[in-house]
């Protein structure tokens, strides 16, 4: 069950992303040809989510490489390094963005003996082949996550962990897709996820393209819904995971997970190893992004909050690894994550 | 410090209301003269909060009276019993409003040997007193909460019990005022409270008008600034309380509390006795509306959510009594409620 639509393409020599911002309304390709451009676009949310940012990180410098070929090895060297300095500073708290520049970075070292025609090329390859794997590893971690699931069963997702914040399939909802694909009946509860919409925006489109049924609510209505048994997992992707397996992951996930330990619901997290910082000790030490006020007072032109009210708009927060019932890696299930097992992840 | 703007005013024989689904925008009084009307004005959220729409229904009932008290008393009985029907049929779960309408009809009733115009006019005396009664009753519960307050605190609420909910003061925002009045400092956070943003509208805004801090966010965002240490107390209102304290009120209130909880913050229930219902032995027997799938497809006209997605949208959701700390009446102040001490309060 393949996608209807790609969040990444690679067309005549740059890189295109679906604009996330004016999903669902309008299907717009926006095109990339510098590593500014992307760095813009992780920055104002024309993609998004952890693994997609880490692809669209690949290709920013695949394409600035490709911008500057021209030039000589010693000005193509600082050209890209400030390239990969304006993509590490486009967003803070997923950690798929600086795991990808560091990939990109080691083969970039690894090329140092070639011509700078050579390396570009070379670079692009590098961001075609995360990008294929990404999806690989989704299909990997759907099918050890499927088989978490009941035959039937009402699976509450927040914030879009699907083809849309991935190069496709997607990591909470690849689980979804694949237990479907083994003849499994889920539906999905998706929580609008504000301030940015991506529930009701992305997450309800994703699931409708693909005729998988879900239901919008608000995400208040959450933990009514468990109170009410409507509710027999949730699945959430992550921005960062730390050694110990406390997970920072879109704002409002804490409090999903809290709720659903409290109604003894399961609470799976799905994320490639790459979305572990096995270098950051526990989740209060993972950065947490603070967007614009401007999300919180409205939704884009529009303000429904009165003129000069303070905001505070925090956009990821952290839910401790006692809540998470388990990690779904490409590796498989890490029930109950700690920092052992997180640490055998990597052995 | 009276607040700045009315949310019930009688004038030119009719019931004005401030339009509360246009604030904060535009402040517009809509006057109605009719039961049928008050009934709508009630049904649209033109005036909301439990106490308001109590003070509200006994308008309802003394226009109507008012409008027809040229009728035989025969037809001005049957006139009534409709009027009655209609406002008791504008919103399901707020206690006030079938209260306030049973003390109308009480008053009703001892007044049937006088003629049609004197029980006419009664009926607007008792809807009046109502008012002004609200009023005391905030007031006596803002003293009593005030006290629970430290000198400084930062206080979360959860949708809006301000003077927009009531005829005046307020109950969650009138303990808030109350402190304020007794030389507290008292920051408000505010939820903006999705999908009717009664928070971003109306909290963020009365509490503007009164001068009173508020920072607002995303109601996804309370749980992390618990988790940071930024809030002190919760304080919210309630729509309907059971016999054994568990508390409705609107969607978003029950993962407030359990955040609470969790974080080991007050959480606090501002309610006058009208909103105890101990005809209903628990929370889970209270009638919760369900509301239009609009208000969680986008704001307004805008829509933001994909064609043709489905949706659940329950407006009001039942925090259990174990989760209070307190509930906050005219009364006094009621530490841990449970069925017994609830009904002491109406011994």
């Amino acid at each position: 069950m393949p996608s209807t639509f790609q969040t990444l393409r690679w067309r005549d020599g740059a890189i295109e992303m679906l604009d996330q911002r004016v999903l669902p309304e309008r299907q717009v390709y926006l095109s990339f040809d510098s590593a500014a451009g992307v760095a813009g676009a992780i920055k104002d949310m024309i993609i998004r989510g952890a693994p997609a940012i880490g692809c669209a990180a690949g290709y920013g410098v695949a394409v600035e490489a490709r911008r500057v070929s021209h030039q000589s090895p010693t000005e193509f060297e600082t050209t890209m390094s400030a390239g990969f300095a304006a993509l590490a500073a486009s967003r803070p708290t997923a950690v798929n963005l600086f795991w990808a520049l560091e990939r990109m970075k080691t083969r970039l070292h690894a090329l140092s003996s070639q011509n700078v025609p050579a390396r570009a090329a070379a670079l692009l390859d590098e961001a075609h082949a995360m990008c294929r794997e990404d999806v690989t590893l989704n299909r990997r971690m759907g099918v050890h996550g499927a088989a978490l699931l009941p035959e039937r069963s009402r699976v509450l997702t927040h914030c879009n962990a699907g083809a849309l914040a991935t190069a496709g399939h997607g990591t909470a909802l690849g689980v979804i897709r694949s237990a479907i694909e083994a003849g499994k009946q889920v539906a999905v509860y998706a929580d609008e996820t504000r301030p940015f919409l991506q529930g009701a925006r992305l997450t309800a489109w994703e699931l409708q393209q693909d005729q998988i049924p879900v239901t919008l609510i608000a995400d208040n209505a959450a933990g009514f819904l468990m109170s009410r048994g409507h509710i027999d997992a949730v699945i959430v992707g992550a921005d960062r995971v730390a050694a110990n397996g406390d997970v920072a992951n879109k704002i409002g996930t804490y409090q999903v997970a809290v709720m659903a330990h409290r109604h003894k619901i399961p609470f799976y997290v799905a994320c490639p190893l790459s979305t572990i910082d096995v270098a950051i000790a526990r989740g209060e030490d993972i950065p947490i992004e603070e967007r614009a006020a401007e999300e919180v007072l409205g939704y884009r032109g529009m303000r429904w909050a009165p003129p000069g009210i303070d905001v505070i708009n925090p956009v990821f927060d952290v839910t401790p690894a006692q809540l998470v019932t388990a990690l779904i890696t490409e590796k498989g299930v890490v029930l109950a994550p700690d920092r052992e097992k997180i640490a055998a992840l990597f052995s």
